[in-house]
């Protein structure tokens, strides 16, 4: 894995909210250790602790960015307990947060390559109890993009990560699967975890069945839609997604985050 | 047109806001492609589809960035259908857009050099229908920045871009223009289109009439204000504002972007 | 002092927030200047004029800057007024803000090299009267970043600097401290002005007085605390904290910024 890049890039996405000082603070630290780096904002409008929203922001930007990339992940209600923090190896980025299964939609592989983040010489001197953005994450992340630092000296390998259950969806009988909304964006489209790649919805009878409302009808763009009624639409998240043309389906159906939905080709 | 600095500049101007992976994803696309472009975020908070304020927002800050800034805008509510995407070459700058007029305060020229965005090699491969921000506009900013491509190879010129209705202030008549409420700050100023050039109003008569409310008073800065009455001020935006101390004059007025205002030198 | 670096930074700290284009167009101005910069936003959510909450923002992400770093603040309700711009040199960093107390917290000396921001060379020409922050306050730090221009021509240097009353706890008696409530973070929790260097409060019996509410429990961590009664912490700002697990302990104690704490070990 290459992580000396000339300007390795390190995301972050976090539940700290941007008013106040923390995330630029976290900066500081990596800008004082690897200034060429280039530092991505994911999001840092997590709901605080929301694992699954963070989860599917992560796995979504990973995909998009350069080899070498080190995403950091700060969704953290745990901080300060015996916790473990980890540091992931996959398609030849890493990723580093606490383990709580924040990282389970990226531990795709059947044994993912994980390291305890051990090693104190990638900690910031006397850390607090309470800011480990700052005093672990930030500069362990800095010194594997400087490249002073090598992957298998973060800490040993370990097989036991938390995982978050029920986000892959599951097979209720031939032709019917359930899952759940990964997330809900700033327009109120849901996104569902149904792969695209489980059925072409376009021309084909189905029902997609959220809480009290099935949707039988598929729109190829927002602006196909015409009506207001919601429709499912494969989303460029790679899932199927809902959206209410000019309005929102989150609130039209009443969907948050972790519901279940089921999708049903026998009707 | 140098596009091939040592660092190029690519702002972002989008309605995606900051809670979703959206705008991570599209500078993950950029640093992939020119890992040595600075990312500047000119806002992200524009309300869904509000054009006017997306156009207002890039025209301020376009003048200052250095040349051979490429700007970037998604606001986009017509994405996946056949309206054209297009790029406008300005001033020794770029900018990139769906056509759906947010560039029209920056056609200044009587005939603006605007290119739709055809060429597909710029575009990310299997393109979504929803999420043209990642896989379109951010490569075809990130390869024109690398100096890669140049601007004649984006695609064919046209002519017949869309174009906002009404962003120009006009003469009622002698010493009488007619304008409007081009964006309201988050202090609650208002910012018209009336450009400081029709007149000082130092030391001048005038009324400035927006909704039902008729403003007569001129300050110079907001501290000089000292009661709460609204004022019209100089703006450092280069068009008339206006202003309440201390309070939003958006709020006290009642007045929306997009709303009427009147300039009368008459009186 | 090293100014020339080969990749400075500079932070930013306002109350502009982020739907309007002002800071983007700093950082255009910037990027301009001094290409090599990098920019981290510390915070943009300041509430307007909250002097305050700025200061302590700055105050506690400039420490962990790398040597040479330039903190740009702009929290200033008297542009236009003859109130003074001013840069401070402290450990090694510079900060540029306007003279209104902002800096009261990084003024630890007793004598602060302090000079008058009054050099017109280092200010866009025809600087506006209401936004300094793009006009003065940008060019100055980034001409002060690329190392053309040096601090000792930035302007006289002077002695009567505008500080914050209260700032700093006081004694009121053996064992009992006054202080404040310097800031509320996104959670909800409270940091206190109070040093931990006053007091270890673990172990030993104390009571920590905000408004109508007495708090005697002490906690190492959140997730520690169980129950929801407000408890104490050593924040990793260096300060007393107060949080409430899972909870707002700035709603459930009905907490503001700069509301009045005391703490007492003679209990």
């Amino acid at each position: 894995m290459t992580t000396n890049q000339k300007q390795p890039l390190i995301t972050l996405t976090t539940d700290f909210g941007t008013a106040d000082h923390y995330v630029g603070t976290m900066k500081c630290v990596i800008a004082g250790i690897c200034p060429e780096a280039l530092i991505v904002d994911i999001t840092h409008e997590i709901a605080p602790a929301d694992l699954l929203s963070a989860a599917y922001a992560v796995s979504q930007s990973a995909p998009y960015s350069p080899p070498g990339s080190i995403h950091v992940i700060v969704v953290d209600p745990g901080v300060g307990t015996p916790r473990r923090a980890i540091a992931l190896q996959h398609n030849d980025q890493m990723f580093i947060a606490p383990d709580n299964g924040v990282l389970t939609l990226l531990m795709t592989e059947k044994k993912p390559v994980v390291r305890e983040l051990q090693n104190k010489k990638l900690w910031l001197p006397s850390p607090s109890n309470t800011f480990h953005g700052r005093d672990l994450f930030a500069p362990a992340a800095a010194q594997l993009a400087s490249g002073s630092v090598h992957f298998s000296s973060v800490g040993p390998l370990i097989h036991d990560c938390v995982m978050l259950p029920g986000i892959q969806p599951t097979v209720e009988y031939q032709g019917r699967w359930r899952g759940m909304a990964l997330s809900v964006d700033r327009f109120g489209n849901v996104i569902t975890n149904l792969p695209l790649t489980l059925a072409s919805l376009a021309g084909q009878k189905f029902t997609l069945q959220t809480n009290a409302y099935a949707i039988q009808r598929f729109c190829v763009t927002f602006a196909a839609a015409e009506t207001a009624d919601p429709f499912v639409y494969a989303g460029s998240s790679g899932y199927l997604e809902i959206a209410v043309n000019q309005g929102s389906a989150a609130d039209t159906l009443g969907i948050n985050v972790g519901d279940p939905v089921t999708l049903d080709l026998n009707n």
